[in-house]
């Protein structure tokens, strides 16, 4: 039998979906299961999206352009410059899912060998990327005290080596929620131009800010404007992750020929999603207020109710859906798979994604998790109650005063 | 400005798609272009499918499973063992087309200086992923003479070194159209086996099969059942190139477990797509025959028109849709941009693909054109009436004798 490859075997299993038999086992005993471990959301797909697909009128399900359809790349392009985003439709590629947008871009700007810096803890399926493309992932750690903010730019500085030809960044950040200010944005930009490298700047979840907060995209910066390249996706903003409807953006136009080239090597994105994104983008306003409003609540309710539990620690983020939460446990992938597999409460339990798969190694993320909120708060309150009955009773707590000690 | 990556810069552009300008400046002109350009059928997609589209009941587009929905992969298991290929529906992964089917297996297999053997020509983005994945394509010649039946073995033999890791097959085969018969694919098989190599099978044409040949798949071979890697997709069975489904089938358990963590970097595989793809599963049988009669009836129109146009060459081919045609001209690029440039007749032109894309230098394809019958029989003949008042007035048209001496 011939061996897989290296790349294969150095391939990490997902770190929110590798718990998923645990959680089937769990069910099958009769535990509900409260999942905050995954960034799919429960909010509706918008009405108009869902009614373009049922009225569609194809014969031939035929392939789109490889960049996608003329005329949704002319809406998407109408959208971003309604947000303050100057680009054209010729400067966008339609991927499937931003996943691909970012396959693309991995795969055009570097070889094997090259570095990224990302700021950690990071969206797992970032380092899946960089393995697939051959790219070595540097990290720079942020930190829960500061609520995962940028680390200074002289820890960027740092980390630069002469094979360093990128920086990524997630803005609202998943797993962190932290959203970045202009001040960290600009420090950043300065940093670009200076070693002149590519920023990465994955935005899929610019809608959902809080407290008024803004959200600046990278692509708004002066003086690095053939440098971005902006990842963008359908999934979360119109809760429709099974469209896999993403997008490449940059200005940069060689970049964008040779991302062209692997677009058009897997031929077209999907064309029932299109079909969907284009009308997506004619929601109405209220949808997002209402969307937004609801997201608030339920970051309301989980953080503040995890800080209510002793020896639980977590910042309250101004973007996305998701937060970590330090917690008093001795190692969070066993504590996870402990509430599947021995704890339930009033017949429930909880289903957390260890933050180990979030970091570069997993040490930092010992004693960490990422929750989602995408459940309604009457099941986000009983999900706070589960976790402080469960850590009250879990074998591996930490003594008071040594949770801090185990990540210093 | 930061250079791209060399893996970028060596990206081939799509030989199908980079003569796409000019044919939309001459349907600027108004001249009307036959496609027979791309691989897109004019077929309708299966009434059934479109159906289950409209008529799908979703609040949410959620992500499904990374391998694909479990009643699909089902659905799409009994479908294989009607076809005689035996697997479980935990042998599949659903995939983006069979384009991403085909990189799972390039990232799971190979590592970067491993070699895989493609019979040329081959489908041109074999290329595009292999380079994708780091993996050297080594080339053996198959030859017009025999209709681009299988190269001996011992040219296989041959082509081994330490390096190779697997071979690719197209079966039937884009872009020869040719079907290969059992006692070609078990001299492979015995060479699979002696070496202990990767066989990847594209079988994505596997209906479509004339004058009563019938189609055997690698999975059948006795004896390789660890080796053997099946691509597949529904864009042509159904005609539904855009819903971007594929398949990625293995009996290699840690092949399979390792595909999958590609799948789960990307997360899911269209959802609207797989709502097609299963409810095409129940396609009655009398389309299959009328899509199967009309394409023969295409392929003896359009193959039997060229052999009538004096120095033009072309096998019949009695699988897929497609056939390469040898024409007395100085370079297949020159013409089939010439013939969109610079000729019409009666308000038509024809575009094809040049050969020079589909082997592993331009070389041998310099007189071969790639030409898919996926438009109906009046406007082939169009089409054939086109290319032979065209090669009697293109400048660059060889004397009598030198065109096979050009490809000797």
């Amino acid at each position: 039998m011939p061996s897989i490859s290296q790349k294969g075997q150095h391939m990490p299993a997902s770190p929110i979906r590798k718990l998923v038999p645990f959680a089937e086992a769990a069910k099958k005993r009769g535990t509900h299961v409260l999942h905050l471990n995954i960034g799919q959301p429960d909010i509706r797909t918008p009405q108009v999206a869902l009614e373009a697909i049922k009225n569609m009128d194809l014969a031939v399900v035929e392939y789109s352009h490889s960049a996608g359809n003329e005329s949704y790349r002319k809406g998407l392009a109408a959208y971003y410059n309604e947000h303050g985003i100057a680009i054209t439709h010729e400067q966008i590629i339609i991927t499937t899912g931003g996943s691909e947008a970012l396959l693309f871009g991995m795969m055009a700007c570097f070889d094997a060998g090259d570095e990224i810096i990302i700021p950690e803890p990071f969206y797992a399926n970032y380092n899946s990327f960089a393995l697939s493309a051959g790219v070595k992932v540097v990290p720079v750690r942020s930190s829960i005290d500061s609520g995962f903010a940028l680390p200074p730019i002289e820890a960027f500085r740092h980390a630069i080596t002469p094979r360093t030809k990128g920086i990524l960044l997630c803005n609202p950040g998943n797993p962190t929620g932290y959203l970045y200010s202009r001040s960290e944005l600009e420090a950043l930009r300065d940093l670009v131009k200076e070693n002149d490298l590519f920023l990465f700047s994955d935005e899929v979840y610019r809608e959902f800010c809080y407290d008024g907060a803004e959200h600046i995209s990278a692509m708004s910066l002066v003086g690095i404007e053939e440098n971005v390249v902006l990842i963008d996706s359908v999934s979360k903003r119109y809760s429709m992750c099974g469209a896999r409807i993403g997008a490449f953006i940059t200005r940069n136009k060689e970049l964008l020929a040779t991302a062209l080239k692997f677009a058009q090597a897997r031929l077209s994105p999907p064309t029932f999603g299109q079909i969907a994104g284009e009308a997506a983008l004619k929601t109405p306003k209220s949808y997002f207020e209402e969307v937004i409003s609801e997201y608030k609540l339920r970051r309301d309710t989980l953080v503040d109710g995890l800080n209510s539990i002793p020896g639980v620690v977590c910042a309250k983020p101004k973007g996305a859906f998701y937060c970590i939460a330090q917690l008093p446990i001795d190692d969070s992938d066993v504590f996870c798979q402990w509430l599947l597999e021995k704890f339930e409460h009033k017949g429930h339990t909880v289903m957390m994604a260890p933050a180990t798969g979030f970091y570069s190694a997993p040490e930092p993320g010992r004693q960490q998790v990422r929750l989602a909120y995408v459940l309604e708060t009457p099941k986000l309150e009983l999900a706070v109650e589960c976790l402080r009955e469960a850590l009250s009773v879990y074998p591996g707590r930490l003594a008071k005063g040594t949770a801090q000690a185990a990540v210093a």
